[in-house]
């Protein structure tokens, strides 16, 4: 038994250095890691994650704890936090407590009924997913202890004052109904233990034991994604969609851009829709519903002006515009969804992106940024992102401002000519404007796959200006107005 | 009276128009603007703010709220969120309420007491000094209505069910003792009105007029701030001062290298320490007290290994690593100690920093990467920053592990023998070396300089490694307890 002991002591030791050296490995070889911890109250995760970080070099990784929520956290989506400390390229992010706390805890405390016990199902297999085709290594913890198990080890640390405190009503009461719990827990690895994205499962009765498993589980995850990487991208080659001709003649050669609006009826109707913009802005922020609106379109094509007149009557501690510029080398690091999960609105605010996580499919696809494979993808990434913002209760609208190409060309020219405007428009622009058609395709087939029923483009004529603003203006209040009333509606319920 | 009504409609319009120009040239020259608003209630922040906005480019800013704390600001010292949110290189933080709240609103609710409050003064001050001296513009609204108007304003959002909700109950107590609040409200901007960091105080009666003031301000000390930009330097040169010759034989060559410690007793020694830092994590976090530990040291002097046995048997969700590595570009487009304030930790838990805000007075100072003028600014600046986290309750500890220049070639050469150690160790490693005299006087300067009453430096003696570890492992533990103990005797009385 002694000797038993002693090789258990000194396996351990090897696959701790020997992690220690794939750490290093992965940084080389720029990739992100994230591993989570979840399991029964008492199982140890916090004694295994300080097992695990002794093995690691302590500036690579980052800790946090997933078991209760901050306010900031509290008011935005389950997904939020752990899509904001998604791991950068090369870096470890740890989670004591994942998100599958939204569907084991939570769910045990009654907080979702089962429709959105499904929704949050589907979010988590959307966001391991895109997670992993972005690129990161995913290792999922969860560690396995009987009720007799739980029970003995609640006991022993109330027997101390030292350590009582640290058991809680919740946990206890987790405990008392052992069999329900664990009828969730097994739900939910079954329903979330994919290819992609398995589960590990962990007797966790022994501690040595159970670090060694844990620590030589990361290690061989570890050197399999290694080599993965360094063989680089498998055999198995990307099979692109042959585009339908659709996409030629699509979504935009529809729009009437000889729509119009003149002066007086513009002034007029402006007013109005500021005023009533500002009425409705107080509701959402009472009722706590957030708003996501994004505006992509052709340059000069209105986007500022439009956010402009949007914003000028609303509380400035409500909302907050998002403008998109290229990545900063931070964001480069990161998954290219990352950037803009960190500006997900709180409950009740509102987010304006001028530009949006559609580059992927536009500028992205048209100059290469990324691989075919990449913003195919993306698509259905995107979907799902917006489905999970809208799960959580938010007015997610999206705004394409269409002009033609002669009015692109005498607003640059009008630009030019105005020193006031000349800042406005660069090298770039006229550049951009060469590829017209490449972005008519993409635009079209875009629009076509990720205009969802609670995620809709509109798709805004815009060579009037004064037309396309009040189409903005009202078409964002008339969805605002029709969110409060669902959501007072289903209050009353 | 409708012709100075146009006119002045006029001249706000024309402001607008330079602001948005003087923006631009801000952040071609990469200047970071502050824009702070406080005042009475019912002044009008918001409104003034909105307008604000409309002459900027969203692109360039963002907007924050200072009037109630989320519960992570409400964990961490008073600037903390400030400073986090202090603008990058070029970009322009609006804050609606500062961190003025902290000396009006809270000190008129009796949240803080005389020395409190003197401890704040002093902090607010020290802070804008470092904003402004690390080149940020910084521009200080106070919007001032008198006791009558903010009661006809209250009134008329009180009769109106849209518009009631926003009169807070504090607010109105406010009112009540407009006097008394008078009276905070002069001696704050009497004790805060530095030539660094003037006050513009703005008859709030009339909102047009007012937008006027406020932009017409905003651009001038702009337009001034990029006059002197360009200007260069001004020609008050900085006159440095001269180093006295006790830099070279300092502090450092006091330590005593020959202490040493065995093996035998290092072991039980430090399972001892380790178990008695257990405990003290677990009262600290309940008695919310923040730890921030510093650890500097030549390359190779056993920072990695001290950190690691200190931290091998605290709870991983109680306390964070921060390694300080050359700064992305992110942090460099930022001041310097930003980056830093970052990791500031919350109440009750450890923030470790390997490497730390020294670098400016070491690495910095030695390699020209920062101005003469700046390192020795440094030195108070730093001091203000760690007596800011003492007055915020803090424990502060800062590490100098010291080793000789033979044990430090030894070490190197060591790990050079070592494939399991070499990555530890770089060309820069070597070079660094060649600077060891520079680093001495350096080092000596700091620790004489920086050493405070509640923010001291340990120097350790680190050629045993054994002798090293115990011995920042027992200061540590010491000072935690003696915290301990002199937080608890307060809370007592």
């Amino acid at each position: 038994m002694r000797d038993e002991k002693k090789q258990q002591k000194e396996a351990l030791k090897e696959e701790m250095l020997r992690l220690g050296n794939l750490q290093r490995e992965c940084k080389e070889e720029k990739i992100p890691v994230y591993i989570t911890f979840d399991g029964y109250d008492g199982a140890g995760k916090g004694v295994q994650i300080g097992r695990l970080m002794q093995a690691l070099d302590p500036r690579g990784f980052d800790v946090y704890t997933g078991d209760k929520d901050t306010e900031e956290e509290a008011l935005r989506p389950f997904l939020w936090r752990f899509a904001v400390h998604a791991p950068a390229d090369g870096r470890i992010t740890i989670y004591d407590t994942s998100w599958y706390r939204r569907v084991q805890a939570d769910r045990f405390e009654g907080k979702l009924n089962e429709k959105k016990a499904d929704a949050a199902f589907e979010d988590i297999c959307a966001f391991e997913r895109c997670l992993v085709d972005g690129g990161t290594v995913l290792i999922k913890f969860f560690l396995d202890i009987s009720e007799k198990e739980q029970e003995k080890r609640f006991k022993k640390l109330l027997e101390s004052k030292d350590t009582a405190w640290r058991v809680t009503e919740k946990e206890l009461a987790r405990n008392a109904h052992y069999g329900k719990y664990k009828k969730l827990s097994d739900e939910m690895i079954r329903r979330t233990d994919t290819p992609y994205a398995p589960w590990y499962v962990i007797d966790a009765k022994e501690k040595s034991g159970t670090a060694l498993m844990v620590i030589k589980t990361v290690a061989d995850v570890l050197e399999k994604a290694l080599e993965k990487k360094r063989a680089g991208k498998e055999a198995e080659i990307f099979e692109k969609p042959v585009p339908p001709d659709r996409y030629e003649k699509g979504i935009l050669a529809k729009a009437d851009l000889t729509k119009r609006l003149e002066e007086a009826e513009y002034r007029k109707k402006l007013d109005k829709l500021q005023k009533r913009l500002e009425v409705l802005h107080g509701e959402l922020y009472r009722l706590r519903i957030p708003v996501i609106l994004g505006f992509e379109g052709w340059d000069a094509a209105g986007k500022g002006g439009a956010i402009k007149r949007l914003t000028s009557h609303l509380d400035p501690r409500g909302y907050k515009v998002c403008p998109t510029a290229s990545p900063n080398d931070v964001e480069k690091s990161h998954h290219y969804l990352w950037r803009f999960w960190n500006h997900v609105p709180k409950a009740g605010h509102i987010a304006i992106f001028d530009r949006t996580w559609y580059g992927r499919v536009m500028v992205e696809r048209i100059e290469g940024f990324c691989s075919e494979e990449d913003w195919h993808h993306a698509y259905r990434e995107i979907n799902e992102m917006e489905a999970h913002f809208v799960h959580s209760g938010a007015l997610v609208l999206k705004f394409w401002l269409q002009i033609d190409k002669d009015e692109q060309e005498r607003r640059f020219n009008d630009r030019m000519k105005n020193p006031e405007k000349r800042w406005k428009i660069t090298d770039e622009d006229w550049r951009n404007r060469e590829k017209w058609d490449a972005y008519v395709l993409a635009v079209n087939e875009m629009l076509e796959k990720t205009s969802t029923k609670d995620a809709p483009w509109i798709v805004v004529e815009g060579n009037s200006k004064w037309y396309a603003r009040i189409k903005v203006l009202e078409t964002v209040a008339d969805a605002m107005e029709k969110k409060i009333k669902e959501v007072e509606k289903n209050r009353k319920r």
